[in-house]
């Protein structure tokens, strides 16, 4: 299963809004075949991987099949992978969990057992979960995954006393910028980074895969005020789609300007930040967004983490030292007042990037210190 | 060498304000002794490594002695190490570095020669300056070695926006402090941090280790308050050095009482912060101290930075998110305006420490820039 989950993993940023699945066939303690799912639309894990296995002169049948996820048993962009488990005869089928998504939820397992092949789930479990958490969270929740990301100085500054910012960190940690856009659905950023850095939010680097990825929407929260149609956001709203998220205060007249420059509009029912963060969530989810990742500003990041709509947290940290009571930190706002209601996060990793250090957390599940009180 | 370096390194916080050192001695490739300095007054890492060559029953008569720093040639807490090495016999000698400590500098190896023996320097010299540091700014600048420690959230904050901090980072983090605070020769807090917590700053896990480390001499820095008389400093003054650099404007007749309570105290020939600073690292210098302890606030750490005066930084990240405009970092005063004016520094190691991250960094070296160029 350890090996199924690590070839799932190669499909991340190319199979969303899909899960990440990785199939392996298994007969007499040797594999026999094996495969993931690569892409949007393209075969399922389990085709591939008795697709590998027949290209190999193996014969499926009487083999075992560990797949990450339950197989599918409805017709999508694909036939049902039960199906195909069934016909190869394979003898048994075990998933490291159940598929939530309401197609699915159970009747893979449940029409594989009426076929006759024995079915077990639950192993590695937690690692499935963490791996596909975001489709997982697009699926039961109906929002997409929320990642915010930031560099910052070692004293944790993203700007110096003057609103100097460009650049705290170093080509590596920006070429990484670059590949975590590549994957992601959409980018979010506030009005106050767009009159600040005026920036593009393009993936640069993308171009240098092989696999064509995901080009990510350009999203602006706007609360009060909109983007100059100088910006280069606007600019190239016609090439690369931008979205303007904009609240009930903001005029109309000046958004048909904007629609016809090319940038999509939706607009809240709420001028209130948070109530608008959690409809933009709930939109952003209906159009099948797997990946949102929020850039900045501080008011922005802080309006998500307040929202407690953030999942995940991506912090480059470059080096250097700005220092400054004034100088601005990563999240504004008004902030979590006492550590009781401070956000608590997991570390899932860290990591040298030359002179820079990326950290990765995630948001804490409530059951974890319940679960270790138990133990 | 790198052997030599690795036992030089079983001294830290031990041996100071002597330098770290380690010896090898090694003869038709194989060694046949080792040693390093263990702690300070005691024998040499020369003396050590040639008495457990000869334990051994091996003649160090005709071997190489691997040498992190140029042997002593002068009678100090113990005979000269160059003599030791003569008089075994040794045939060659090879160090990482010259020792810049003024009674040495160049005499030991000149000493050897003059005895016939061989003797080769510069072998691995950059890692043996790294390794003493410390001792090398000691002895050179006549100022310690000082390290800026702070315990921060993901977002860089040192409290909440009402100023909660207790706890920020995990047991295994403080424990740590703790570790780094017993090889220090005094820990230094600003008033801010007095008023706020209240600290003891004593090492309390210290007590664990099978040696005695040193006692760090806790220091308060005096702009315009004194500690009060019934904080844990001062109630602690007979027991636990403290001493008290003031500025200009503080009255005698306080000192005088906190002076019967068992404080030393240190006035400065300045109200400014950063003259203070200048003049208080001088005087620490003075004392023999080798490596001192910014634990905050944010303005001492601050006054500090500005003064070019913070050589090392230990930032250790708690894995919980603040947020606020208006929550502390850990660096305040006026900061460095400007990108070119900040502070850079280069990244030394980082360690995960439960869900805790550890980062270490150094001042820059103002020759890097050009050597990278010149390559």
């Amino acid at each position: 299963m350890r090996q199924a989950l690590n070839l799932a993993r190669q499909g991340l940023g190319f199979v969303e809004p899909n899960p990440m699945v990785g199939c392996l066939l298994v007969r007499d303690g040797a594999v026999i075949g094996q495969g993931y799912h690569e892409s949007y639309g393209g075969p399922h894990a389990e085709v591939n991987a008795l697709e590998s296995c027949r290209r190999a002169n193996h014969d499926p049948n009487g083999a075992t099949a560990y797949v990450t996820l339950e197989p599918c048993c409805h017709f999508g962009k694909t036939p049902p992978c039960t199906r195909a488990l069934i016909e190869a005869g394979v003898a048994r089928v075990v998933v490291a969990m159940a598929d939530p998504f309401s197609e699915v939820n159970g009747g893979g397992l449940a029409e594989l057992n009426a076929a006759g092949i024995e079915t077990a789930t639950g192993i590695l479990e937690d690692q499935a979960r963490e791996l596909n958490a975001a489709y997982l969270k697009r699926v039961t929740a109906k929002k997409p995954w929320c990642i915010a990301k930031w560099a910052m100085t070692v004293d944790g500054r993203i700007a110096t006393t003057l609103g100097q910012s460009q650049w705290i960190t170093g080509e590596t940690s920006r070429a990484d910028v670059h590949r975590l856009r590549a994957r992601c659905d959409a980018i979010v950023v506030g009005m106050q980074t767009v009159i600040a850095d005026d920036p593009l939010l393009t993936a640069r680097l993308a171009t240098n895969n092989t696999k064509a990825q995901r080009t990510a929407t350009r999203i602006v929260f706007c609360t009060q005020r909109l983007p100059p149609i100088e910006s280069k956001l606007v600019q190239s709203a016609k090439q690369i789609p931008l979205l303007l998220i904009v609240s009930m205060a903001i005029e109309n007249a000046r958004l048909e300007q904007l629609e016809t420059l090319g940038a999509t509009v939706y607009r809240c029912h709420s001028s209130d930040r948070l109530q608008m963060v959690s409809e933009a969530m709930e939109y952003l989810g209906s159009l099948g967004m797997t990946n949102v990742m929020l850039e900045g500003g501080g008011e922005l990041i802080s309006s998500f983490v307040n929202s407690g709509e953030v999942d995940e947290y991506h912090v480059y940290i470059g080096a250097k030292v700005f220092g400054g009571r004034t100088a601005p930190g990563p999240i504004g706002g008004t902030g979590f007042p006492t550590l009781d209601e401070a956000a608590a996060v997991q570390l899932i990793s860290l990591d040298r990037m030359d002179q820079d250090v990326k950290l990765v957390y995630r948001k804490s599940r409530q059951e974890a210190p319940t679960d270790k009180r138990s133990q």
